[in-house]
């Protein structure tokens, strides 16, 4: 990205590089990237709508969709559109609107821009110029389907939309099925079936978790296994939001092994393998999926019980 | 997961299997999974204000700090502390009060819970026992930081917490080093400038974000390539978001592959490596990182421009 509008046609100075300098410029005009709702339109900050207020302009992805929010507020900000088709066009104007001292205020329809969104190429040639952006937090379908799920989320790997075509779709899902991280994608309501019933041929018994209408009244969240999920009567309107429970390995868990099947592995291992303890303890734990650690403690704990 | 509770001492029923059904359970209480500022205090939605007046207990990750603002929005709704260290401890008794008809809104330090932060096992339990969950979304430091970056973010890799120690955090940040996609983690302050050095040593020239007090009047962020990074001034408070933008293959992109060169190499291949005219649009696609029809294209824009 670095470097990419340098000779751009704005002809704006280029007032900090962005390599190493902090990116302020006070006398300009300041870019906020401001969530909206993503169905819910109580799911608003008060920072948010102070921003819209105050802003001059506000760059929508559907001005008819962010007019609405904002009569719904009575916000009277005027907007201008900035979508995939028409970014790279209106860049120079938005840029230039930004050092004359304009104050922006991106938006997206619904939850936080960029995610999966247009408007990177503005925030990218704004702070490309030096112009300050600003995130005024809120909304955001990724992380409301993440918390509805209860997989793990220390961390997580967002893959945006699933492809359109079904054989890119295939090979997207082959790859992602091995993921060891929760795994966020969206889907359009038409396509949900199909990619629904290639999930089953390819997750099989994992767990997912379907939502739709997140935030709404009508919040609908399944959670099944992929081959169950694929046999299930899915209402095919409003926008999908899935999560994959993360891929683990097929090892015994600590969960499943019984401490006595444990201790009777390690006895065989110093016993008839003629192992240190140390060596028995790694090859047990090994075995088992555990740390050596582990076992040691689960030893120990048998031999206090079978003594007391 | 599936199953890891059954059996659990809690005592409840299964109302609804977590596999194949619709998790609802009307009678019973709600799990609200609450999302709070990250910094400034009006970072809050109206509709999160109302969950925490409305619920009958706050499970929260640190009680005086979810108490500093509960009193800030004049809500003294009761709460009780729920961190990694209580949190197995503790799950029974809050499944019971939810069973009983409690609504509980589970909320952590800062942003949405979950996302690094502790409450999966009370959301995971939740589920199983058939309990509602609802996400009331709000701030993140992961989007937050995000947006200030201007990386695309059609796909990005939340990586969670950086590992406390050097050898750890070191491999770690290797395997992170060609992720093709943008990679945000956090790095506490008294970590920061070791990470840094390390950044500087395994990333290189890699374009880096690093923000700090997001949201808040000292809102920081710098933006510098690793290397650089490392010998800035940067100060050691507050906790650190880093985005990391997406590895990309050194090869020759489309950008600066001129067409007579990609030509000259294609005519190349069908004459004096004889491939099929098909074979060599893929070597040609391969050798320069393009798809075979980006090089039919300007294969053909060539010709049609030498033909004008």
């Amino acid at each position: 990205m670095a470097g990419s509008l340098a000779g751009s046609p704005t002809g704006l100075p280029c007032a900090a590089a962005a390599h190493g300098t902090r990116t302020r410029q006070p006398r300009w005009g300041t870019l906020y990237v401001v969530s909206t709702p993503i169905g819910n339109l109580d799911d608003i900050t008060v920072r948010a709508l102070n921003t819209l207020k105050s802003v001059g302009l506000v760059a929508a992805e559907d001005t008819r969709r962010t007019g609405l929010l904002l009569r719904h507020f009575g916000i009277a900000t005027p907007t201008t559109s900035l979508h995939e088709h028409n970014e790279t066009r209106k860049l120079p104007a938005l840029l230039r609107k930004l050092s004359d001292g304009v104050d922006i205020a991106l938006v997206s329809d619904a939850g936080t821009p960029l995610v999966a969104d247009p408007g990177q190429r503005l925030i990218a040639g704004a702070i490309e110029h030096g112009i300050r952006v600003v995130p005024i937090p809120g909304a955001s379908a990724v992380l409301a389907a993440l918390a509805v799920s209860g997989y793990p989320a220390d961390e997580f790997v967002f893959a945006g939309f699933a492809p359109s075509r079904s054989k890119d779709r295939k090979t997207w899902l082959q790859r992602l099925a091995d993921e060891p991280r929760t795994v966020v994608f969206f889907e359009t309501p038409h396509r949900i079936k199909k990619t629904l019933s290639e999930m089953a041929e390819i997750l099989v018994d994992r767990p997912i978790t379907l939502a739709r209408e997140l935030t709404k009244i009508h919040e609908d969240v399944v959670q099944a296994t992929a081959s169950h999920a694929a046999t299930l009567q899915i209402l095919d309107r409003g926008e999908f939001t899935i999560v994959l429970a993360p891929y683990s390995k097929p090892v015994l868990a600590e969960e499943i092994v019984d401490d006595a099947v444990l201790s009777a592995y390690f006895y065989q291992m110093t016993d008839s393998a003629a192992l240190s303890r140390r060596e028995a303890l790694v090859a047990t734990a090994d075995k088992f999926g555990l740390s050596p650690n582990d076992v040691y403690a689960r030893l120990e704990r048998l031999k206090a019980a079978s003594q007391s």
